[in-house]
């Protein structure tokens, strides 16, 4: 038996949803499941044992920004991502690809703080500003770049991609993928497709070889999951879905969603893709995860996703509450997105005096110790344990959601559930 | 019985040091402690569990800031600063008095974040600039002052400082003085000190008024300190000492110290003053907490000292070690302090692939969870979690020190302890 496992337990009744469970040599990951981001090697503000605390499974941690800070090698000395960060749960990386491209190609970043990007969903970096002009270079054997902390050139290929990954020991890898910007030319997201699908095999090819070597040694299987690309058009999808099925990949992640497209597009896009993927492997949707689009994901058949917004959106004080809170509520103003009966922004005046907890009711350690006041003046005065207290809620959210989420599934009532919600 | 008790437990026997037990309605304190300082109402990055189980059985609150934000009223309709904060054990609040006058009158500060200024010890409000220039005006009165968030005019006197502290319910108040900067003019400093009896005066007539009217209506005892000062002039400081110690005070109070006089010139300040004050009264010293200062102010009998410097050197990867440590020091390049044999500056490169802890033996969270390495990197790439275990560790590391201190008190040991440290 492989050290790595997807079991379905339960299948949903009138949507494609399912629950299972994701076997690692690092534990077991309930599906479908929320994976939260820790960018640098840490989810900002928050230790790992309080992560277990709040329901986290498993998190996501860049390669890119690894591979820059502290470096792989640093990692890999001392005994990989798991002993580094003091986490004995799942961890899931990414190629790096994503970073690359999503840090030259996006004009609009300018100098922006990338705490402000909400375009780029898949890293969390804080608050360093960079200049993405001319940071990279893609030719079919893989991308220059160059550092956002120092302009030093680097060079990723889907060769050492997976081998910075093995090195790193995370539980579960992602190929090595050209990830195209949105809006993009049918011509151009053909051929970055295409190329994705030379780098998937690349990445296949040599993923198993480490996986022979390291399977010698008697280290830890390592999982590696394919990567879709493909933008907001179907034919492109279709073949790509079916393109990265085929291969012998552990899982399937879908790229190139939560890049600027809508959300009504995102979900096409999810419409053509999920029904081609074979039933028996894990479906990671990279870089999602507002309240709407977790529904959106799990109905068609998404196990795993994740995404910044709880955490990002917790350190500048907007704060997730259920819409059964009968509580004041301020639309967010920092916020453009309709969904706002799920957010207050804790910032709001309105809230200066405000004894209650964020949520009525709700078990985080924050609502159970804290009143919105005291949080409110944590922000006002930029004080650290507010980003902190307003992390732990958002994650404990999200994360109870997807119980509630889970136990609709195996009830046959997801359908209610998502009314109930939206 | 009042509801605020000084019990001396033991008396040293080559020193004057003491070991006692304050009894306030929130709790023992025992005696000599640290006491950590959380201006805005919140110990920088940590939870009040969290002081708690580092050993923090007092923190500092400045009234200054409270006052501004989130003001004294929000906090009182809240329920007072231990139900804001979260914290149920006793809390010592300042007049207000030292900030506005540190923030007027120091001319070095100009426009450096707060953050990175040595010389005030007394307050940790991270990182907003301020711009001291014409925000103070004094008068016999009391202080009109501008807001160092918004310009707004403010006024200080004996009187609003007394009934600000009792609204925030503290357990220990700070008369209201003038702290002169340093250096200062003999004759400044004894109109200042005259200024400073004549407010301890009226702080003292203000506060036994709030004190009849809150045992009326069955509210916790409220315990003031009159503070002494005479910057480093000998006559001006034991006079200042016979003036308070005369006073019908609950404790005393040291000021006017750390404000940049050398060492020598404090503990000659300890020398004149402490002998003259009563026994039975506990004995606060106002912005002392190095490790060489911590001894000298507690073999002369020194009961409780606050500081922000564990928290504030943390915040900059400055760490404290004990000199027993067999580990590769670096000196902290950013402080000119002589006493470095104490830190290391996890921000050195010589850390970045360290798989020790910070201190070896050390039993805090961040020692027994997580490697120097990781430390360095989080500071590195400026996660927020590395300011929180840099933080956790050194009011640890404090806060064991004081621990042994007391130990060594009761064995009659405290020199042998000192020589063992400095």
């Amino acid at each position: 038996m492989k050290d790595f496992q997807f079991k379905i337990i339960c299948k949903g009744k009138k949507t494609k949803a399912r629950v299972g469970e994701i076997y690692t040599p690092h534990g077991v990951i309930k599906t479908p499941a929320f994976v939260p981001v820790g960018t640098q090697a840490s989810v900002k503000s928050v230790t790992p044992e309080e992560l277990a605390t709040l329901g986290t499974q498993i998190f996501f941690v860049n390669t890119y920004h690894m591979y820059l800070r502290p470096g792989i090698e640093v990692v890999e000395k001392l005994g990989g991502l798991h002993k580094f960060m003091g986490w004995d749960g799942p961890i899931i990386t990414d190629s790096g690809g994503f970073q690359v491209f999503s840090l030259g190609r996006d004009k609009k970043f300018g100098n922006r703080p990338l705490d402000q990007i909400t375009s780029s969903s898949r890293h969390d970096t804080g608050n360093q500003t960079i200049k993405p002009d001319q940071l990279v270079k893609i030719t079919d054997d893989g991308v220059e770049f160059r550092s956002h902390w120092d302009g030093s050139k680097h060079l990723f290929t889907p060769e050492s991609a997976m081998e910075w990954q093995w090195k790193l020991g995370s539980d579960i890898h992602i190929a090595f993928d050209d990830c195209t910007s949105y809006p993009v030319a049918y011509e151009v997201a053909k051929k970055s497709m295409e190329r994705t699908h030379r780098w998937a095999a690349r990445s296949l090819t040599a993923s198993q070889k480490l996986k022979v070597e390291s399977q010698k040694s008697g280290e830890p299987y390592q999982a590696l999951y394919g990567s879709i690309q493909g933008s907001v058009f179907e034919d492109l999808r279709r073949e790509s879905a079916q393109y990265i099925a085929a291969m012998d990949f552990d899982g399937v992640a879908i790229g190139g969603v939560a890049v600027g497209e809508t959300k009504k597009e995102m979900v096409h896009v999810l419409d053509w893709v999920v029904p081609i993927l074979p039933e028996e492997k894990p479906r990671h949707l990279l870089g999602v995860g507002e309240i709407d689009d977790i529904f959106a994901a799990v109905e068609r058949g998404i196990d795993t996703f994740d995404c910044v917004q709880p955490t990002r959106l917790g350190r500048v004080g907007i704060v997730l509450i259920g819409n059964t809170t009968p509580a004041k509520r301020d639309l967010a103003p920092r916020d453009n997105n309709p969904i706002n009966k799920y957010k207050i922004d804790i910032t709001n005046k309105c809230y200066a005096e405000d004894r209650r907890p964020i949520e009525e009711g709700c078990q985080c350690y924050t609502c159970t110790h804290f009143a919105r006041a005291y949080i409110h003046h944590l922000f006002r005065v930029r004080e650290l344990l507010g980003y902190r207290l307003a992390t732990i809620h958002n994650l404990w959210f999200v994360h109870q959601l997807m119980t509630e989420i889970r136990e609709a599934i195996v009830e046959g009532k997801l359908l209610e559930l998502k009314k109930k919600w939206l």
